[in-house]
């Protein structure tokens, strides 16, 4: 009898189930939902008014998810509960919300549903961004070491900075909620009825470490008396390992699911983190690419190195017993919309259009018929700053070798190819601080919809490049971690092996492509470091003299 | 009884008159010709192909424009040619052609009508450029001084270069015409019967200067052994300074043209200088820029100066008894044309049209809105190369500080304001080097239809500008001419002041922008000379990467 696990990936407007055969990999099923509430921006359900920069979430959305998704693949596919060995969820994050001691949501409560700060904070929820910088300054001034472990800064989009922001801003909520959790923990606690605290989201977000924990107590107290015990009192959980099972489906969520009393739920994941088994990755050396609007970069190694730039290094971040390094380019598809909302003559949208077809497929088409470096043109890749390796969200973006005869499909190439020479530039910095990358593989809606930016990737990089083989790259992880959590697998990595799946078509570098792109990523190198270290910091003195400009 | 005079004002596509009250500089009419054979860059009339970057005249288009423009003048305005005090013409240039010793062209020959070599090489003729390589490393080889004078480069659009390559590659042509000779010329020695050469032509285009001449004939013989007598035998003419009398309209001309034998001919001009007076520019100090496609930048001063990248100075080469400045911009409307032909959005237009609005108002309307240094852009004006001060064609276009919020008319405020630096950077370059510019002239398309670029010009350059009253600069220039030649005035000095027009409206400085684009400005000057004076080459690098791969 064919045994079956099920993942779930809440992601940033909808989420999806898909179930999946342990022993081939095969997903057979999946069912989405929407969220009903979306990402709430200017105004709570009862028309209470957010601030600027604001984005929430409604958590009974992420339970309509279970209610809805699992029963449909389970019907779909007619499989038999019985037959279904664990359930995996991987969440976006950090997305966190305020709850009570028995798990109950803040913004369930009458009391709290006109308050914004009882609702989850969705990841890019960027209001606390003030909180971010103070954080960043007092942990440089005292000499805080696990700085380095994030590149230097701390994200307004992490853990630390979104609960001190309800410290200061609403410290009722501070007080009355039990903890503060991510919603990832928090699905995995209405699955299984256990409070678990999954080390991925733990050590990339809550500056957790295995050995040193998270930050002193002092140090928290320095920012807000109220963040003192912190830890013990919101977070109050020991960390879990991605691998382990969390516990077992309770009655409740199996009314809710149709899913079997007792069948195993794994410890919570990350959406891009996740993705990683997904790929057969079950070693160090290989990276991947989760490549959409931005870009993801996830890679195992053995020993803790502190690699300039990357967004973090945690042991057991991604898989057990590996230490998960992950850095990012913070604008890669955005770049591609960017120019085709703003930049692209009529004369192409009435073509395309006459053509039926995709306005960047017909961009494509012109586009690689270009030969490398017939463009002339250069680009840097920070029209939303640069995530890694320079961490400087206040870079903004350069292309030089414009010509009158320079064309609209000319500057897309050169923004595609920007792209690839900032990751590049991750990849050399991570070989360059003793962390191999042997292999490069990539997933995303890029790389399954775009062959030529990938050709142009593999160019540039100057290595294979290995495809996802499912487009639900996330549910799929997260189905794999169920398997592991209902002893289908004795670990990840084997799991890994069987039920992850690549295309048969990899992208393999032309050699006559990368001799030219190596001269050209010569020119970006000395663009990159004169621009972005220090040289010449005309990029920030024009946001200086916007910001002046706007007021 | 009034006096008048006609000015003839010679384009690229067509012929101008217009006929002018001398006493209020009144423009009382004028009457245009499309040139019949227009530019011909692919074949000759006959079907003979031409080669790459070829662009020829028919010089019976020239004659047509006096036998239809003049009498329609005369006819529309009912004056009696007894009180046409003279008339003077300017051109394009260097525009040249080949002629027997009576002046006739040599394509109108049966033996020639077939050789490309026989035509009149227009202006932007680029098949010389070889030509002009060679003649540049060799004068710079054998230390010639002159090469300073002309920022040190010969434009193959220049005298030397045309000639030399009818040297080389239509031996037959060189040896048998009696002349070569600006068409400028040309069309006074068909009005007057006289042959003659203009200062302007011959300092600007044919390397000649008041004390020292023309280059030596071992310098001519160096290039090309047919070339040492060049001087003696194929120029053979004293040069005249502007504001003379070259003669008489003759019989021949009378009858071609409607005026009365004897008329005044004055000395012949080309299009850009000939519009100084036409703003009553009447000394040193006041610079004229005529801003279309390109910008030319005219200022007089009353000594020599060597100023780095200066297209040009010439003794008496725009108004007598001062030296002439020239300098440019290879690319100012050119710009904002190619930004909107190949990056405005589909909704731009489609709003600009629902508004029947011409795309570059709508633009200007929602650029003009953006308060100074708003964008966050600065740009390098160089998608043409530079022409001053770096004179350097192999520079290309920069743009920086885009992100994902950035919009189109962003884009094209910043291409404004870079050619607005760039403005500001001859200025700095001519006073830093001696020669002061006091006041600021604008004429052109640009500064008659475009008052937020005015402004913004203002802003950055710091100075007041006035602006052309005359849409028709150069053939009112022409007027002034043939008014002085006439008799009219003494010199073209008080001819100037009398007949030039400026509008009521001037452009002042707001300092308060003024005090952030001298922020911007310095922003813009560090990636000038960055990129501009050999720190970074990267765009001459990046150009030879698009040869290579265009092959």
């Amino acid at each position: 009898m064919a045994k079956y696990s099920i993942g779930v990936d809440y992601g940033s407007l909808s989420g999806r189930a898909v179930l999946v055969n342990v022993e081939t990999g095969e997903e057979l099923a999946s069912s989405v939902l929407e969220y009903p509430h979306a990402v709430m921006s200017e105004t709570l359900p009862d028309g209470t008014k957010l601030g600027v920069d604001w984005a929430l979430q409604h958590p009974q959305d992420y339970l309509d998810v279970l209610a809805t998704t699992i029963p449909a693949v389970l019907k779909e596919t007619g499989v038999n509960p019985a037959d279904i060995v664990g359930i995996g969820i991987d969440f976006t994050a950090c997305t966190v919300l305020p709850v009570t001691k028995d798990g109950t949501p803040l913004c369930f409560l009458d009391e709290y549903k006109s308050n914004p700060h009882a609702y989850v904070k969705l990841w890019k929820h960027h209001a606390a961004q003030k909180y971010a910088n103070k954080l960043n300054e007092a942990a440089e001034a005292m000499g805080e070491k696990w700085l380095s472990r994030y590149g230097g800064k701390i994200s307004s989009e992490w853990y630390v900075p979104k609960i001190w922001q309800v410290a200061e801003e609403a410290p009722e909520v501070y007080d009355n909620m039990a903890y503060f959790i991510e919603a990832a923990d928090w699905i995995v606690w209405q699955l299984s009825g256990k409070y678990t605290r999954n080390s991925c989201t733990a050590g990339y977000k809550a500056i957790w470490h295995k050995k040193d924990g998270y930050p002193s107590k002092e140090f928290f107290k320095s920012l807000n008396p109220r963040l003192e015990n912190m830890v013990d009192e919101k977070i109050a959980c020991p960390v879990s390992p991605l691998g382990e099972k969390a516990g077992e489906i309770t009655a409740k969520a199996s009314a809710l699911t149709g899913l079997k009393e007792g069948t195993a739920v794994a410890i919570a994941n990350v959406d891009a983190h996740v993705c990683v088994p997904a790929v057969k990755i079950d070693g160090p050396g290989k990276m991947l690419a989760i490549m959409g609007t931005s870009t993801c970069h996830i890679l195992l190694g053995t020993e803790e190195k502190l690699v300039p730039g990357m967004c973090g290094v945690v042991e057991d971040g991604v898989l057990p017993g590996y230490f998960g390094y992950e850095a990012g380019q913070s604008c890669v598809g955005d770049h591609f919309a960017w120019f085709v909302d703003n930049c692209l003559p009529a004369s192409y949208y009435e073509d395309a259009k006459a053509k039926d077809m995709n306005i960047h497929k017909y961009l494509r088409l012109k586009a690689e018929k270009l030969a490398v470096g017939e463009s002339g043109l250069v680009a840097l890749d920070w029209w939303n700053g640069n995530r890694s390796c320079l961490v400087d969200v206040d870079l903004t973006g350069m292309m030089l070798g414009m010509t009158l005869l320079t064309k609209p499909e000319e500057i897309y190439r050169a923004l595609i190819e920007a792209t690839a020479y900032g990751t590049r530039k991750i990849i050399e910095t991570f070989e360059q601080n003793g962390v191999p990358v042997d292999e490069f593989y990539a997933s995303g809606g890029i790389s399954q919809k775009d062959p030529m930016t990938m050709q142009i990737y593999a160019d540039i990089i100057k290595k294979p490049i290995k495809i996802a083989g499912s487009t639900q790259g996330p549910a799929l992880g997260s189905a794999i971690f169920g398997a592991v959590a209902g002893g289908a697998y004795e670990t990840p990595f084997e799991a890994a092996r069987v039920m992850g799946n690549l295309k048969d078509t990899e992208y393999h570098p032309i050699p006559e492509n990368s001799a030219v792109y190596d001269k050209l990523y010569a020119e970006y190198s000395i663009l990159h470091d004169y621009f972005g270290r220090g040289e010449n910091d005309v990029m920030k003195r024009l946001k200086d003299i916007k910001l002046a400009a706007k007021k």
